[in-house]
């Protein structure tokens, strides 16, 4: 299958995860691999690099979209660096390049990251991650998971082109 | 007083709020030109509009940094129009020129706009907006205010540097 | 005469000029201030610091867009201090947001910003700056002036809506 | 060679090049393929265009940093969309992404790109492109290639890490 033709899926998260949420991560780097998804990420350490090692080790391509403008900055795991050097702003392009989302755990730049999906309609799968609701009322938008399987599954299932 | 030592603070919100948030954002406006605050917003219109509005017919000075590259986007009440040119990553440029944060109702743009002000330790006021929990504890990082006279207030007094 | 009426005008440079162009910047700074026009910069030393310096000695209004997520980096004579945050992609931001641009001297990334200014139509008047030529042909869009003075009256003339 | 060990090379240039360029920037596609470089470009049509039709044609990757939110605004033979959202901001991206740079003909777009690599240290080969001159002295940081052959051996030898 051609590059272009595959799903492109980011998956977004703190720099910090527990070691559950690393191994989640890198059961969703895997699973996505496995279906032959192009994993995007925002190039650096934590849930990011969890994510890309869990892809690398099943073969698949990753790209990592990093603030800053040394593209050495990346992960060891990221195939393709973008060096942006937009800083943080750079979180819409992680977003924007992908047609789907799995977010896991997080911190304030994931909730970014989601806000900026979900601007876009771009679908949201979340694993233990940030619950918004908008003047007192839940919005559902970003949509549970319960296992980094089936993060992969709705997150193929749901993207858009 | 010289205007590099007035406080600078940015109102964000969507670009449809009902007639009791534009209320809202007009108030907002108006009290803190009266406190001699500048106004940053995103430039268009809704609850930037509002509030530039109100803090324009008491004399204060109101910045747009808007996602364009035309500076005749902005709304009548800009004083300042900042073209960027970068679109919705100029999400992070609103928020990083200011020392604190009022949040109006808001839509996914505004949830990119907190989680920015969050990440760099800006205080968030919110009015009638978005709330967070992650992984099922709630955040309270966005103080809630019960009025506009009383964000403000908030937000004069929680400015950082 | 109110601020979204006044001309905003760019003066753009290197930060690390001889005496003679920080000078030059100096002037330009002051003449534009007293022909009320509003002075934009990318906010940092050198060309950047002279010009709001001579535009603060005459009552002027000075914009500092930053490349970083620092407001407090702005040189001193800077009032209004915008912190992009997006590094220096903010040259877009400098040159767009004006209606004409004084480039003084100059460095690459003053390149950049002429590149710019004239993929948009925004006119360029050049002290001791770059010339450029095109597969053996020079490119006469950078307009030379001969003193500070004429670079602000050409700015002024020829700026754009 | 794992992705990552590959030399990225951008390729800028004009949207609307002569057939003579479009050819060139094709070869320069190519060549950059069957020495196992990633081409690296901004995604859109004209050299970009042609640049990536000749890389796929020799089985090599490409990479489209487009200006805009949506991916599928990539030409046809780009394999990996970017989409920034950042507008032509996105210049510094396609720029300090790779470790070197071939510029074809080009416009004031080109102009930008050409300033930010200079700035980061970043080599640019020039194919009938930009000369840039400071204050009447030459400055001779584009190094002119006679061929598309010679400019990718260029590019490939000055690499930058």
């Amino acid at each position: 299958m051609p590059e272009n033709k595959k799903k492109f899926i980011a998956v977004i998260g703190g720099s910090d995860p527990t070691s559950k949420e690393a191994k989640a991560a890198e059961k969703v780097g895997r699973e996505l691999a496995r279906h032959g998804a192009i994993l995007i990420c925002g190039g650096l350490g934590g849930v990011m690099e969890a994510a890309c090692r869990g892809a690398g080790a099943e073969g698949g391509t990753t790209i990592g979209i990093l603030p800053g403008e040394n593209r050495r900055a990346a992960n060891p795991y990221v195939q393709i660096p973008i060096a942006t050097s937009i800083g943080y702003a750079r979180n819409a392009a992680v977003v924007k390049s992908a047609q789907a989302i799995i977010a896991i755990d997080g911190s304030y730049g994931t909730l970014t990251e989601i806000g900026y999906a979900l601007q876009s309609g771009i679908p949201v799968i979340g694993l233990n991650t940030w619950a918004i609701s908008r003047n007192g009322k839940q919005d559902s938008s970003i949509i549970p998971a319960e296992s980094p399987s089936q993060a992969v599954e709705m997150a193929l299932e749901l993207a858009v082109d």
